[in-house]
């Protein structure tokens, strides 16, 4: 096994290239070691704009870069195609899909994955959409059940191919309805004039009393006013009950007929097999202590997503949002230097920034400190910093002319069923092209 | 069925939205009745690029576009996503996998598909490369191969995955080999230090005595000096005999140990099923009369690839070459408005306006008339043509700045294995992502 063949120390092993991942390799730039970083995908993800790729605004291969290209220039940096299985902390290596790898420092920055709180018929028909092959399959999902609906002759049928819940009010769920609402309100009578706009339902299905939760109270009546303008029945306080692929039930007693449950309702850790039980939250995040140790260990870290850092500031952890993810990165290979040279390390502070969400065009809504913006401008800034954030030059042209075409149309091109989804198995089909 | 449902008359219903198709009904913008254009793609393909999806140039969806936008304002048009599986002629319907369509007037615009001569054994080993979803499996193969050799020890295996064979030397072959010889030449020492260069053998193989033989002996030789300067090894007058997904075997005894064979040593043409025998030819096209009328049928007609107009002038058809397929499509518009009015018909006649192939950058040859050019200005010729042949404006300009990103860098953002290809069962992985 090449994989064996490391041979030079200090050896950090990063599980994952995500925001966290990528900052702690940029980080650890002049380690006199060797860095290897492991990822499942052979490209950074560029997460926050998933939802336009679900919806055929964007093209799927702008929001992600390839790893390789990203650390051309970082001769201590190794990337290696493979899948983490297990942690072995007892002999200090893990085992991936291609073979054993040592370490002297471990780091999981192996992100989040879709929560279907343990429920197996939720998870088997809803759609998630944490990564780029979710997000295609959803856009899949949604432009069949519109071609499926025009051939349709019984109205029921029909009616459940075109209406389209969303469960989970948080920034990813009000982002994708209010995609799906435009997609209604602009785009519907283009392309299947033989559907009335009046015929497709948009539904937002939130447990707690205001969408976007976790921004500011402003943010949270803007987006359900700019919702509510857009057509989407919003329904707050309420849980699913069940979803059996044909009809969603809630727990206030309404049923609605659905071929299609967007489940963003909540996220758990992603985690390799092999931690003590007793570092793993009820949410699958591993417990850190302020310099990102996982509890327990003394050669094994953990950032973003992945991490739990509780402490009497943040009694649930930060919140897993790619800005904590970039800083504890940034911070940890620092930090990490430090320890290999015997020095002392700095607790982690997480700078909140602030939040932004979109709704629509021209809608989003944005808190900067104790700054609370919504409309146009929330939207400006909202384009400035994704479009700053994304990776690769390239990329950012292709979507900046992206939204610039679909801001002056309202008419992208992108709605392309790339591989049909099997919506029976709920997988894609592997003999369709 | 809503698809029993169309009852204004004539009725034309066209099978296929490539080059043809789409002409086709362009040139039907009059037609006072109803056009029905199914394609099992909601999309159309813009296949002449797609050797660049498969070898991490493009973005796949830069060359597909949707066909309901390409129509938005031709309203005589109603687009079906469907599968065609027979032609019922004594019924003059079809059967599609949504249910039966009656028609006026049938048009059959079904392109082609690989030819693998009916090697069952060379189909599930090789690569075919006629579609997006073809071209992306085909790159993430490679990739996956590049990643593999990494990872693997053994000598022996690490070169089967570093050996790449492309059998057919016509425009494909010629293009996916200058494609995987620059990848070798330029993108190898940035992304994958480990592999040598020299590890790294890209084989062409073609049956003929010349690459490109449909093009003049010109172009034929400069591909072939082009080829053999950027390493690639090119056997001519050879055949390949087997290939067992290990070890590929050609007929004057040379074997070859590679885990890429990509199949591009032909094409037949894609029909549903219910011609009648006669009207068949060899290389499943159907014959057509000089106005494209398939042979024993009334009302039934075929063009592009699909259709094989045998005349003196041409006794082979007309080559599968998306020029045939516009022009045929086109003119037989022209004459069904004639037909359905009682007038005249127009007997078509092939305009060649000439062939180009890009072998690598600054790299192409082109025969117009009696002219042929190559090197930088025939690769500028190349790159303007298709520029302007895509379909979309957006497309046009993310494929501009691609292609102007790899210029200046050799190095696109497009080395993505979009969905993990399952080397062994020669399939998409359903369950990966």
């Amino acid at each position: 096994m090449r994989l064996n063949g490391f041979t030079k120390h200090p050896k950090i092993v990063i599980i994952g290239g995500g925001f966290g991942g990528i900052e702690l390799v940029k980080s650890l730039k002049k380690l006199d070691g060797e860095i290897i970083l492991i990822d499942r995908h052979n490209y950074h993800t560029f997460q926050p704009l998933l939802y336009q790729v679900a919806t055929g605004s964007l093209q799927a291969e702008s929001i992600a870069f390839p790893l390789r290209k990203v650390f051309n220039d970082q001769k201590n940096l190794t990337y290696v195609y493979a899948n983490v299985l297990n942690i072995n902390s007892d002999s200090n290596t893990i085992t991936t899909s291609d073979g054993e790898v040592s370490y002297d420092y471990l780091v999981l920055a192996t992100g989040s994955d879709t929560n279907f709180f343990g429920n197996d018929q939720i998870k088997h028909y809803t759609m998630p959409m944490k990564n780029i092959t979710e997000a295609l399959n959803l856009r899949s999902m949604i432009l069949q059940n519109f071609e499926a609906a025009f051939v349709e002759e019984d109205p029921e049928k029909k009616q459940a191919l075109l209406n389209f819940v969303i469960v989970g009010g948080g920034p990813t769920g009000v982002e994708l309805s209010g995609a799906i609402a435009e997609f209604r309100n602009h785009v519907l009578a283009k392309d299947y004039p033989e559907h009335k706009k009046e015929d497709v339902k948009v539904y937002l299905i939130e447990g707690k009393t205001e969408l976007l939760a976790a921004m500011s109270p402003e943010a949270s009546s803007h987006a359900k006013e700019d919702l509510k303008k857009m057509g989407v029945e919003i329904s707050n306080d309420v849980h699913v009950k069940s979803y059996d692929g044909e009809l969603l039930t809630i727990d206030n007693g309404q049923t609605i007929r659905t071929k299609t449950v967007i489940w963003a309702a909540g996220v758990k850790g992603e985690l390799p097999a092999g931690f003590k039980p007793g570092s793993v939250t009820k949410t699958n995040r591993v417990q850190v202590d302020t310099i990102n140790r996982v509890h327990g260990y003394q050669n094994i870290f953990a950032i973003g997503d992945a991490a739990a850092m509780i402490t009497l500031e943040t009694p649930m952890g930060h919140p897993g949002v790619a800005p904590v993810a970039i800083q504890q990165g940034k911070q940890l290979g620092e930090n990490l230097l430090k320890i290999i040279k015997g020095q002392d390390t700095k607790p982690f502070i997480y700078k909140d920034k602030g939040s932004l969400a979109t709704i629509g065009k021209n809608k989003a809504v944005a808190d900067l400190g104790k700054i609370h913006l919504h409309g146009f401008i929330a939207w400006i800034i909202w384009i400035f910093v994704h479009l700053m954030s994304l990776v690769g030059f390239t990329n950012r042209l292709i979507v900046f002319l992206s939204w610039a075409s679909s801001y002056l149309t309202y008419n992208g091109e992108t709605r392309l069923i790339i591989r049909r989804f099997n919506t029976k198995e709920m997988k894609v089909d592997p003999d369709g092209n």
